[in-house]
């Protein structure tokens, strides 16, 4: 199943074609909604003040309420524009951000206005296409849960095991511990206040993988086929599977996962593999945490370059931005998740 | 550039194929062995005494001293193996390592011996090719460096420029701190004398890409096409760019690289990006980190499942192993940085 | 530069995304109509009499004129659709289209409306991003045309060089030589009245295009490359390169293109290759001929099955349909052949 | 599965590596030696005298006579070499050779002996490759064969039926009709002392393809897969599906093939459609024709160039071959046939 997600922050629309999806899926748009729902700005303080109704639109690929098999196009407006909040930025880059790396590859011809095609909203679409890749998965026993591990230094409760995540997503603040939660929404506020931003951690598991599924070789290694999907998602810049950096202080008697036989099934008793083992799945869950900078659009004054005049400037970000990007971010990390999934699968392939 | 890696620790040889390559390049064949001698196993007792010479040998794809831009076929026959030490783990796969995963894709037809197609050893041929890539790279004044930057949480000198990288590929231990170099292999030492193995980090860096290269999306997004070569490496279990997962604890301030003019160009003050903002080079180095999990062969007895009677066992590993991989790894993830940036680059596409 | 094509011939709309459009094109839309309407249906007796404006709207990758660099989003809404005339075929495919076959791939969850996704009409985003194909060819001095080489056995006068083609495309009816057009028009007109259809061939050349591109392997090779991209346009049953199928009959001795200098260039003297040899372009006009069954929808009475009962049925179809789609499809397969040329110059990879 | 074909005419040997061969398949080596039988040079007056073995060596993926899943490297030594033949062609390209384009292509690097990776020796490996997917293919009860439809304008016996071709492939001149066979060998034996080459075509079928296979999209659709594949063979200049370019000449009426149901299964009384439509296949054994130029390297006195003068110059090539490709270019076409087969039926994706 291949995704291909167009639009800018401030154009007429966004939106993605979906190939590959397999004929004869009842596909449900309220389930669609539900998960665009759970990223849609401006539905409290620790967000931005964008409001977006964000409904999608299925244009082709559907019919008589089933996938076709053809591909399946879908749309979302674009509503509430502040366009000239971005005029000052237009030839002055802002720190953290992709203007400066955008005006050089656009050769000068971005659209700047709301950050353009490399502005967050983007990850509506993905968010609607790996809602329909979930349904897909749900048919063969597979499930995408997340929660936030970590905003600016305060960890969530550890998962100690796949199955906690259901129900987390129906959480305004979606964590396991809810204590932990008040303090991070807390940080999230300061920073707010101080005009600035937190970075954080999603992490996220995939439940009902087969063994056997991937390959140790480059192109369907499964960390590395989930891995070009999340770094597909604006700000996330680590990901790691299993223990992760943590593998870096273990020694492998504490890091190998010891086998063992539970209802005739090979488990393994400990997960930190992550659920895979040489490139490929080995049965338990896949899970793996992705680590998310914070926004780069803070209202500090910064130091930037006017791209014209080659002069040194101070800049200061009009617009409206999520001072910590993590929450909305959940669901967008299961919507990479759900369409690495597939692929590992080759669903739609 | 595609490369096609293929073979068996225990088979008559493994090689790789690269596709693309642009006609015309003087082959240094010289440095293509340099760096298989940089990976060479039994040159100390930190590694296997496996023994093995790595010659390379070119099959196609040259002539006359230089690349056709015919497909570069290059071999390195197999010689030291002692195929007997794993009958034991035929049908008892080791924990942390890919045997089982391997044995149900393979449908238990897996080349066991040595751990068959999964083995380090199929690094050699990716050496190789990252060696012709880094020739390829020169050319644009692209340069790769790596050193270890932890075992065992240990950790080396921070890389507080990436022209410090410079010279330590020479040095038997790549470190930028020797003394930290020392105490890591001490860590290596006590770990093979308790049985046991260690991991840790190799961090990388690529100078002299231009600004401008990458994009934001799927597929072309610079993070992502890194992260898929070096998760096609063995025991890499999470890719970090610039401050990586130090992103969860900052502010945007601290966060955020502030812009400067430098003899006429833009820079950014500091390099927590990495060198890449939304998924596209900004002209400075790209840096990321690679965390290496402990090899999983130790020869402490552990817990594992004969696959054909379905029973729990007691296992212990015969065979000669790597106490840490860390240190041969560091030319592997430089050959996986360059063939990545050669795909960044468009080179051989 | 890679295109998804999505839609159904009676659903809201139907569209192209085009990936890796170089920024900085101030693309000319007007062009790109004027494209549209060379295939448009209902300007003649000799076509469809279904009446489409075929406007198309840019939804993204466009900002003050010029493309960003990100995907270009191109919609085209459905308007004069006659949905009830297709209920008949639902079940009762349509010998010679695609009815039987979409039917089972799609576990008879097809839009049947009109063809669906099979529609020739998916034929108009084609143009679209063959317009914006053409556009960056130009700049790089390279120019596509084509000619319809025969229908129903008339044959137009033979190409004798490239440039004859120019002008072609303003004519009503694409042909060489207007006796000869004629001569086809009132071929098709007697099919038409004979409740029947027509097939035909289209001759196209590319040039432009410099000695040394492509190569002999799977995938890079110019004559596959193109072929892909022609036998994804509906009714296109052959292709063939230089003299194509007359090889056959011939002699190494005619066959070869004997070489030559011109003006301190080497050309050869005939074309017989078509501009390609080894898969790697020669510096000549790339010249290929493709055949275009007969339209499959004709009023006649034809034998078909009723796919829920199994029974033989006979099947008369409604429905407006063209009685020889070769006219139509001349800037169809120029679309074709120019994103082909972009593939092969690699524009947007 | 995806296949990586290296190597040159007169290098040590040529090769191909085989990535996502399904673990488990018995692979029959003699049959695969069979297959190279088939193509290999120097068994009759109608082919080159060179002599070349053939042998092939499995480098890696099998274990124990069984497929593992990893990629399989197959080897092919090269022998019988005159590489002082080919001095003169160094700079002097001939006619209808890659010679020009490769030159230019490698920057004046080519490997120029023996044609070097352009060497129809090159389709040694292709017919390697082919031999495993035919084994793969027949476990799904999939069949492919082919036979000689033409040479110099005299046809074979019109193939009705796809089981015609059982039997063929065993022959010493694969036709149907062994008169039209003897006659086409006298047409070949005329060129040949005439100094010259003659060219022809291959027909060939794919039984038992399941219906609804493939897609109407680029990238998806069946004739797509098949003639990338196809086009990628030395020498193939058209390819035509079922009617072929005679579709040209027909009415719908005539062209459509009409539905039946025999044996409670649906088919068409016909197969002018090859078994494909709207890009998908219908269940009908899918049927194509490739057209193969004459041999360019013939012994007559041909206008060339000097490359480094840039002066026109006659050119005399010595060097063994082919004064007609086609026969041997029977298992070839069936090899990229079951290539194409393989990724319809997406075996090893």
């Amino acid at each position: 199943m291949k995704h291909t997600i167009f639009g800018e922050s401030h154009g007429e629309a966004i939106g993605v074609v979906l190939e590959g999806v397999p004929a004869g899926l009842a596909l449900d748009l309220e389930a669609v909604q539900r998960e665009l729902d759970r990223r849609r700005p401006g539905r409290s303080a620790l967000s931005t003040a964008r409001k977006e109704a964000d409904q999608v639109r299925v244009l082709s690929g559907m019919f008589e309420g089933k996938t076709t098999g053809a591909p399946l196009a879908m749309v979302i407006g674009n509503a509430d524009q502040h366009s000239s909040d971005y005029d000052s930025i237009r030839y002055t880059p802002r720190p953290g951000h992709g203007d400066y790396a955008g005006f050089l590859k656009s050769r000068g011809c971005q659209d700047y206005r709301g950050g353009g095609h490399f502005s967050g909203r983007l990850t509506a679409p993905l968010v609607a296409a790996g809602a329909v890749a979930k349904q897909l998965l749900a048919r063969q026993g597979v499930w995408v849960g997340a929660h936030i591990s970590s905003i600016y230094g305060i960890c969530d409760a550890a998962l100690e095991e796949a199955g906690q995540l259901r129900g987390v997503a129906e959480k305004d603040f979606p964590v396991l511990d809810d204590a932990a939660g008040r303090q991070m929404q807390q940080a999230i506020l300061e920073a707010k206040q101080a005009q600035d931003s937190v970075g954080g951690a999603v992490e996220c598991a995939v439940t009902g993988l087969s063994a056997g599924l991937g390959g140790p070789d480059f192109g369907c290694n499964v960390e590395g086929i989930f891995s070009q999907y999340l770094f597909a998602v604006p700000a996330v810049k680590s990901v790691a599977f299993g223990a992760g950096v943590a593998f870096s202080l273990m020694r492998g008697s504490q890091a190998n996962d010891p086998f063992a036989v539970e209802d005739g099934k090979v488990i393994t008793k400990t997960n930190h593999a992550g659920g895979i083992n040489g490139g490929i799945t080995n049965g338990m869950p896949v899970v793996f945490e992705a680590t998310l900078r914070p926004t780069p659009s803070i209202a500090l004054p910064q130091e930037s370059v006017d791209l014209r005049t080659g002069e040194e400037v101070e800049l200061k970000i009009k617009g409206r931005h999520d001072p910590c990007i993590v929450p909305r971010a959940v669901p967008v990390i299961e919507a990479a998740a759900a369409l690495a999934a597939c692929a590992v699968l080759g669903i739609g392939s």
